[in-house]
């Protein structure tokens, strides 16, 4: 008998998260028998704990379809995580509560790390409190930090706005060193893994020589150092490229961010490693400079989306609503790197348990030695995942991003508060 | 019988003042009984000044077709402006000097105002020194601020990135704010007009309902208005996206990036007025915020080009030889707009005394009376103007955008100091 299904986003949105959510319900749909309705969780977890449930069913096909070319989360999503059992056993009881009350068999919950957790406590009330569920986690984060799984949908996609952008502003300052600018540097997110930063590194190539440094947050930051490489570059190309991931840090451990910055009535400064960096080159060596922080740009950037990205995070979402037709629990569907020239990959899994909890850190082996670039072998696992592009539609000259209706599935339990 | 053509680009570069050289490039090719060469400045001016030729025959044609899609300045630019002829006769002795030595008859000089008028004196010489020179000025600039000109090369494609950009964002936004961040602050270039800010109005229309507030460098800013403006929004759309002027100011006509910000050793730290915005949002409000600086990503853009901006800087370089080859001086090509609905334009002509230091102004009528939005014939003036995509080919995940070899011409002159 079919059951309906719960699809909520977690965490940080990306650029292809919403992909994910097409290759759900698409496949959903081609199960009726198996899955009568899907429901979205409004603002993620939030919306099953208050009930708060989307009915995806009143969406037409095509609204579903666009959603695959629509970056953020399409139901909304949020920063909530659940306590274990042991600690929040009130929330547990809500989410089978509202479970129940709308005949939810299937949990799909596509997010990160902390997500990954949270849909592996829920896969438990199967086996803890014999409620009847089957919870699959759908991997995303630009991050790039789940384990088992080659790379996490999205990415891939921040992967090739970082790449692209660096070569362009690049170039940009290739053109005015002369007499103007000679250094470039643009802040990326990654607060404790350098992978969107190393993205910066696919700028240059065997047809492109661009001078790139990279402040990895791998690496504790050398003044000296760094300083010495920028002259070296500027003294070679008459111009450098800096990247700086916000999790850049001194050896102390402190952000580069936090370097005591205050404003005019002497609050600290919530930062911007950019213009620190900037400032800072400046006055050691003198160099005009301008800088670029991408923030939000960067991971809702569909507009230049890796087609890689895109099929894998649906894929992913598809492979999540088979594994549960398969009558699996507490598991995530991974990509499996099959081969690298030419990049092939295919449908994987993982347990939970193995997934929980675990932060994929950037092998040492991408980072070269002095610190400031990535190695061929980084440049050989990222490559692929910004391979193709994957352009939206436009109409009259923006991209034609879908708004879903987002009709709420009538409340019948109690409120519930927070 | 032929001359040599001198061509360089000036002044901060763009996605499409490449597009411009091809256009020159090209239709020179096609007249080699009128244009035996084109030589390019390597940095511009300063190229024309120290003899610093580029033989552009030197590079197949397929090269220059490429220059169609590559950002950025391939010769080199440079931020030089030459004093007037009784101020400076030495500088323009040696332009003549080089000119002479190298048979030059043409001077194609692609910039913004103050190349227009660099390009003016150029055009005396003829007149006052009765050295026999064609100077054709071809408009570009990202700051569309040259008058006569519907537009100017260069802005379309920023005006698309940020359009794109503050869309993409602020769906991001929209999808983090039941938990997290609800504002969004984007800061984008313009310090003495609001052109490109206004274009962070596009990212919203009758389809996409998205909270926008611009600060113009048009409008004196009004904090306690700005702050209830933006609480209106949150109030109603759960967030708002903010897109700032980087020429945003105070009544008193202090830059909003420079609200006193002092660094660790107590140095005036170098804006960015995004981080302004938001630290004074959340203090005032308390709302979580994200910022973002554009900087050289939005004119190096080259990936989310406008097609009606790569035409027209296209259009204006073939147009400059045309007008050369009909023995004009001391003129600019211009896009003439005919239509709105659909946009039609077709190239013009303007006298350079009618250019030249004149700096075009947004219309009042194009912001809203409130000076948070535009108005719709601000919407009308710009929406042409980012109409079509025009991607560049890619190679490997990447734009291949080439590097010409820039074969040096062979000195024929002593040194020139500058």
């Amino acid at each position: 008998m079919a059951k309906n299904a719960f699809y909520a986003q977690s965490g940080g949105v990306t650029a292809v998260i919403n992909a994910s959510a097409a290759g759900v319900i698409e496949t959903a749909r081609r199960h009726p028998d198996r899955i009568a309705k899907v429901y979205a969780g409004r603002n993620g977890i939030i919306g099953a704990l208050t009930e708060d449930l989307i009915d995806t069913n009143q969406e037409p096909d095509e609204a579903i379809r666009a959603l695959r070319h629509t970056p953020s989360g399409a139901f909304g999503s949020c920063r909530y995580k659940l306590k274990s059992l042991e600690d929040n056993k009130r929330e547990y009881d809500r989410l089978m509560e509202v479970f129940r009350a709308h005949d939810i068999g299937y949990f799909f919950y596509n997010g990160g790390g902390d997500s990954a957790d949270t849909c592996h406590k829920v896969s438990q009330l199967s086996e803890n409190a014999g409620f009847p569920i089957q919870a699959i986690h759908i991997p995303k984060t630009v991050d790039n930090d789940l384990p088992i799984t080659d790379n996490c949908p999205g990415f891939g996609s921040v992967a090739k706005y970082i790449a692209v952008s660096t070569r362009e502003a690049s170039l940009d300052v290739r053109s005015m060193a002369k007499t103007s600018t000679r250094i470039f540097v643009l802040e990326v997110m990654g607060r404790h893994a350098g992978w969107i930063a190393a993205a910066g590194g696919l700028a240059a190539d065997a047809q492109t020589d661009i001078p790139v440094v990279i402040l990895f947050p791998e690496v504790a930051f050398d003044q000296e150092r760094f300083f010495a490489r920028v002259r070296e570059n500027v003294e070679k190309y008459d111009y450098c490229s800096i990247v700086v991931s916000e999790g850049a840090h001194w050896p102390d451990g402190t952000f580069l961010a936090e370097q005591g910055t205050r404003d005019a009535f002497g609050h600290a400064q919530l930062g911007g490693a950019a213009p620190v960096v900037a400032n800072m080159i400046r006055e050691a060596l003198g160099y005009k400079f301008h800088w670029a922080v991408a923030d939000y740009m960067q991971r809702a950037a569909r507009h230049i989306a890796s087609k890689t990205d895109v099929e894998q995070a649906f894929a992913m979402g598809r492979a999540g609503v088979e594994l549960a037709l398969a009558g699996e629990n507490a598991v995530m569907p991974t990509i499996v790197r099959t081969a690298n020239e030419p990049y092939a990959w295919e449908v994987g899994r993982a347990a939970l348990s193995e997934v929980a909890n675990v932060e994929k850190m950037m092998p040492q082996e991408f980072i070269t030695e002095d610190g400031f670039s990535i190695t061929d072998a980084g440049r050989q696992y990222l490559l692929p995942l910004i391979q193709g592009e994957d352009y939206p539609p436009y109409r009259n000259g923006m991209p034609d991003y879908v708004t879903l209706a987002n009709a709420p599935v009538a409340r019948k339990l109690a409120p519930f508060e927070l």
